[in-house]
């Protein structure tokens, strides 16, 4: 007899009236039990990832991310990261797409899987795939200790956001970043890239995001206002720029997994090349404006929106200074967290998908049509 | 003063009532002059990319592709071609994001860049980046002899497409989907993965497109049929899988652009982590159907479409043997052209991108809100 190791708490809604509305509001304690090895240490090791890691770290010279949906996501946020901070060339594919093509293996080749279950067909199948290619350093990112990724795997790193139950994934998603920012740091620090001041810095930033989430989660009430709005719509679109595309894109599959609603998301410099055509006074455009370097162009998309008359609804740093007007509403962060602002800036995407859910009265945790682990083809 | 050389012929709209209707139908003919010298050959020279080509592809050990909309989904087909042929690791970006964010630059990198006028803001940027990060090794495919693209890369091949007025791209993306085509060849036969035999017969099927395309363009009544059906409808998905992803995509794009109808596409093996959330009776669903490798798994795909009571409309290859039936409206393409089927298959889409703004009463050739060439940020 093997006793499940889950608490009675954890699969149960107390307080909450759906499982994705709980998953939500667990993120902060969720990031805070991923990290917790990662943010009581001074310094970060290798180790984290088994004790194969050193080695195969030492010997990767490029990284292929495999993944499905949101944790495909996950991968794309990551590329930024891997590619601007470790320095290492880092592709993300669909697994579905990759099991099925000729690919060009190299030598030296990560392989990085991420999912929540650690059981989604395709990415198992996209893992053995590259493997037969003779590409046997491989590491996954998961949230279940003894799921078929973690066996095939030669190095691991649990998130440990705890049972999942939502259909629509939240705090997997958030830990999973987390995690990747994590092995983003190792890798980094592995290559000289990480002078200690800034890894000192950055282990801070890490250790202070489950706080940093729960003032992000303080704007629910003006999120849920939003939502009424969108709950009318029949379509939005999401942009972002750099490493909040796939954010963007995150929150469109959350509005469209729950509400129904046709969400599409643009990195936001694609604009002008044809979704601008959609745009008219039928059409929220929802735009994620971190404070960083793109502000500016994303302010310039802003215009080119509001010119044709769409309405918009952004969820801006503070210190962004994009001030509310006629058509052009503004939710505010209140903390920029730097290099993790994409893990910040999903979650009040998380609750507006929720909110527009429970407005339009869809079955949030058991949307129609969908599994919440797609283990089959 | 500088004499024009463009033809009268080829801005008047002569027989067509719209220059989209009439760029469409001189496929057949644009692909016969991009193809000229290839088809004349009985082999392939480097030669064809200019006079360095040689040189510069010997020392090629991956493609970065940088491009803006529908010339990124070209560049996104030719990733296929050139790993599984080529044998060539390739990476496909957005221009607009690769200009913006800090990647890797490999030495033995060969920058692609792909536009239609060669004049597209982002592109150009992205280039310049590119080769500010030491990358100098240059390829442009373009339609426009003296562009900035043109002026600004080692290396070129023209589409010879003639000019394109309409907004929506059609000519310009099949003639560069088969110079991406020619030069996977080149690289393929340079790197010894090509045989005689082989590189005859694919010479064979690049020579016999003209001729395949008109039997495509036949499909015209059949899908104007279609479309009306389309004209009623604010959504539909579009899927496709492997090299036909990005043909999906194309599809999608194109009726985004001139019917304003919200359209996304999917990798079919997607579906069930989001997307088939949408599916019901007022969401067509597209499906690009060739016969190929995957088309079980796509049968799969449009059984699980079926069952959540979406219409299907099929483009297949008559030898799928895809029959119609009750929600499942097939059109069959005739001629099968290996791995040059992509471009046929995005022949039908365009026919029912313009039938559908026909119906609609949309302005086919300008569009709201959109700009042929992007030459702006």
């Amino acid at each position: 007899i093997v006793e499940s190791q889950l608490s009675a708490d954890a699969i149960e809604l107390g307080n909450y009236d759906h499982f994705m509305q709980k998953e939500i509001f667990e993120q902060p304690g969720a990031l805070a039990n991923t990290l917790e090895m990662v943010a009581n240490a001074s310094s970060l090791s290798s180790g984290l990832f088994g004790a194969d890691a050193e080695a195969i770290f030492a010997r990767t010279r490029q990284i292929l991310i495999l993944a499905c949906g949101t944790s495909w996501h996950a991968g794309s946020v990551a590329k930024y990261w891997l590619e601007s901070i470790a320095g290492i060339p880092t592709s993300v594919e669909i697994a579905s797409e990759y099991r099925y093509r000729e690919s060009v293996a190299l030598p030296g080749t990560l392989v990085l899987t991420i999912s929540q279950s650690g059981e989604t067909a395709d990415t198992i199948a996209a893992l053995q795939y590259a493997q037969g290619l003779g590409l046997r350093d491989t590491l996954t990112i998961c949230n279940v200790p003894e799921s078929a990724l973690i066996r095939q795997s030669k190095l691991r790193f649990l998130t440990r956001a705890g049972p999942e139950i939502g259909v629509a994934s939240t705090k997997a998603f958030t830990t999973q970043l987390a995690s990747l920012f994590v092995l983003t740091l190792v890798l980094a620090k592995q290559r000289n890239r990480l002078a200690p001041a800034r890894e000192k810095e950055l282990i801070e930033q890490l250790r202070h995001l489950p706080a940093a989430l729960n003032r992000v989660l303080e704007c629910e009430p003006a999120v849920r206002h939003w939502a009424r709005r969108f709950a009318v719509k029949q379509h939005a679109l999401f942009l972002g720029r750099g490493v909040h595309f796939p954010i963007a894109q995150e929150g469109a599959l959350k509005l469209k997994e729950i509400t129904y609603i046709h969400a599409e998301a643009y990195a936001a410099g694609e604009l002008k090349h044809g979704p601008l055509a959609l745009v008219d006074r039928e059409m929220p455009v929802v735009v994620v404006a971190p404070n960083d370097a793109l502000i500016e162009k994303l302010k310039s998309n802003l215009q080119e929106v509001r010119a044709r008359g769409g309405e918009l609804f952004v969820f801006a740093d503070r210190d962004t200074h994009i001030e509310p007007a006629d058509g052009l509403n503004v939710i505010n962060l209140i903390d920029h967290a730097g290099p993790l602002s994409p893990i910040l800036h999903v979650v009040p995407l998380q609750l507006l998908a929720y909110h527009a859910a429970l407005a339009r009265g869809t079955d949030v945790d058991k949307p129609r049509n969908l599994a919440k682990s797609v283990t089959v083809e």
